[in-house]
């Protein structure tokens, strides 16, 4: 991209008070969501520019190259806003484990199988 | 779900200070990431209890049953936690368009393809 359709791009999120945005990130292939964390302006520049996935770790309040110490990187193929531009969705391809667990996504470990009306 | 097994999910799930929690929510089928919205903890029990998706709207400040006024309803088959248990995602069949614009998705909109490297 460049610099002027990232700033275009940058300028279309709408950040919270904080100055962040959500980012969900999106196995391109197998479609599985992989996991949600947030992204503050430089993060998306730099996710915009590179095509690595960066975000804002808000545990250590600082820029998170993802996979930076566990080898397990994000290659971005797209970028997308949501319609009202508050949330951002990343099609990528994981290296590796996208949770620090271990585990493929981070939603993997915990969940629910509710009851379908109709369904035996 | 049985009360008690609606009570531990909740339990498990971290909301932030403003009593909110984001959740995602998937296609079933075609595992297209449809939105991202958030929900209050009534909202999450009702979705658990009712097997509908039911979100806190932040515009409105009250609940809001998905497709109530356009009949896009959710049905929800899974809900899930991530390894923090601070996002939920609910695997859902969307009937009609997820989005209040009429497209299928919140993300049909607007997105960017980045140059990957080593690609044509």
């Amino acid at each position: 991209m460049s610099p002027d359709e990232i700033d275009a791009f940058v300028a279309r999120t709408r950040f919270t008070a904080d100055g962040l945005v959500p980012a969900i990130a999106q196995q391109w292939d197998g479609r599985e969501v992989l996991m949600m964390a947030w992204m503050d302006e430089a993060a998306l520049r730099e996710t915009l520019e590179t095509g690595r996935g960066v975000y804002f770790s808000r545990s250590r309040g600082g820029r998170w190259l993802k996979g930076e110490t566990s080898g397990h990187v994000q290659t971005v193929r797209e970028v997308r806003l949501d319609c009202d531009g508050d949330t951002v969705l990343l099609i990528v391809d994981q290296s590796g484990g996208a949770c620090h667990t271990g585990d493929r996504t981070c939603f993997d470990a915990d969940g629910v199988v509710l009851a379908i009306e109709g369904s035996p």
